[in-house]
């Protein structure tokens, strides 16, 4: 039904691995290297050149590598020079700048805008329409959800371009907006619509404009459900620990998986 | 002009009703059925592979139903598996996943993500740059603007997924965040910027984070204006009550005319 | 590497002008005209037409204008009848609608989606995912940030529609709304998430929901930075006082650099 080699247009320096499959209309330039049993959608561009392509004659299009197993889906833009690792997952019409870095397992979804410089642990999900400005990063297990923001102009407009961090774990709830240069700790949950305009401690319940850290999220009880957060302890879907639990896999026992092997450096950041 | 039959695919078990123009680089994939008289613009997927399709070589393609006289403009993405009525129109690079039911005379503008296993009424219109998260559901004659958004994970990241609920004639404004399980009554107005976090009575003028009922919607009074609300009565542009009046129309007039008719379903849920 | 001509259509009353490169799976339809030196990339639509097109049969397509030495980058969609200046610069998948009248020097982001019956001076930079509503207007050098909107009906849904202005010189930040009718001054900064219910004057540092006024931004003063605003004093990449010192380019010096000569319309508004 798809991938019947209409339109499709692929550069002979690029290296395809087995069992891919390229989907109607899509462009793969040059120097690319796509990783087994990988899928990318119809009307997909990967390897995208940079701007000075346009007027340098003499231009070359740095690598970009796609891990194996990945599936991208369509209307997709995928720059030249991204390293992404293995497992990944798009949805539609995903925008991924130059010079960005990406670990396993992750998922960036539909209309999500990845403006290039940027560093992207394992096992992070970004759901639909998530912006994420240039040097901002990110640690593993980062879940941010649509709408929400990564800045990095203190003064705009300016020359001090400085991304913040959202550490691991950490899940940023919709329309939020972390802003340049904050370092948001581990294991924090940052409530719809905050600004968060300083630094929050590993932990941290935040929400508001500005956001201010209302409770330690360990200590975050929900009637008739306990205490929620750590999420690792009930939710596993994907995840490293899954069939294990948190902890056992925390502790050492994530090596003995398949999906813990390839989380192992996940976990030890 | 357009409509030169440029890189189009029909799949041969698509239903193409008479009189309808698919756009070039258009795919219609397999047991897609399209009413009489409706365009789809260029570049447009009507009839995405559900996921399964990827790692699955006996799946079939569910069957795909897009009402008579719609309008479906370039780029926009619909999956198998929905159901849409008729005088259907969207904006450019709309998504639509799986299992979606749309009534009839409805809108989704540009850039709008629906995720999939929602509920739409008749006569709704959502703005450019909407996301309606999965299992969440609208009555008729619902408005939502950009960047609004229904949320469906009450903590994140989890298995409890509930969509909301907004009811008939409510107006979402602009980047407002309906929260997950939430029931926003009918002829609702929710203020630009708003998180809906508990459910609201019929007639509520709800705004701020967490957002507080101001009043009575019946009893807003605008300087110079008068009761802006119920809008029924001082709006009709594609409305089933257009040159007879809401009350006419809702006390029954509405089956003398077409439009009434095609409304009578709509106007008695 | 791009240009390859694959799949390229160009209507023959479109004019296109020397060395203009048009991507593959492009479109440009009647009556385009594209400046000298432009780049269209691959997979944009020029001179999409209006929607009565649809139905009437006897539609001419209005003409469309860009500017020489533009670049549209990919999956971009520009309506009939926009006329847009020199040295334009999109994102990919922008979207601007018809009657829409666009300065020199501008830029539009990713994903930014501009309603139609807009006016734009010259030296705006509209970030990625920035939605401007119909009837909108704002003067020269202003700047917008992503998921920043301007709406215009105060009452909706209503006929009263009634898009804003935003004044020279002014930087809206991230998620913040001008709402419907509303002035804002020249020089301002309106900070992330704000909703600018009422007319600011020049020179307003404005934040919250309601914006208030907090200070003017001369007086803003921070600590290690001085007062980092007016920002033209510390600001000129890709300005036509770049060099040269705003001052001097404010005070005549405009016309004796090539960008200065370009920039006198804007700079005299």
């Amino acid at each position: 039904m798809k991938f019947t080699n209409r339109n499709v247009a692929i550069s002979p320096t690029a290296k395809i691995g087995q069992n891919v499959r390229i989907g109607d209309n899509s462009t793969i330039y040059d120097n690319v290297e796509i990783g087994d049993d990988s899928i990318i959608c119809n009307d997909c561009i990967i390897g995208e050149p940079l701007n000075s392509y346009y007027r340098d004659s003499s231009y070359e299009n740095p690598p970009t590598v796609i891990g194996a197993g990945s599936v991208v889906r369509s209307h997709s833009i995928i720059y030249a020079n991204c390293s992404i690792g293995r497992e990944f997952n798009t949805g539609h019409r995903v925008t991924i700048r130059e010079n960005t870095v990406i670990g396993d397992h992750c998922s960036v979804g539909t209309l999500s805008d990845l403006e290039g410089d940027i560093q992207i642990g394992s096992y992070c999900r970004l759901h639909s329409n998530v912006h994420i400005s240039q040097t901002s990063s990110m640690g593993d297990f980062v879940w941010m959800y649509p709408y929400s923001v990564m800045t990095n102009d203190p003064f705009p407009p300016s020359y001090d371009i400085k991304g913040g961090h959202v550490g691991s774990y950490t899940q940023v709830c919709v329309h939020s907006i972390i802003l340049s240069g904050v370092q948001v700790g581990e294991n924090c949950l940052i409530g719809a619509a905050s600004v968060v305009n300083r630094n929050l401690p590993d932990y941290s319940l935040a929400t508001g404009d500005p956001a201010r850290v209302i409770k330690d999220l360990r200590k975050y009880v929900v009637m008739g459900k306990g205490r929620p957060y750590p999420w690792m302890y009930r939710f596993d879907r994907g995840m490293p620990w899954k069939g294990i639990g948190y902890d056992s896999w925390a502790n050492g026992a994530r090596q003995k998986t398949p999906e813990g092997e390839a989380a192992q450096t996940a976990g030890k950041k």
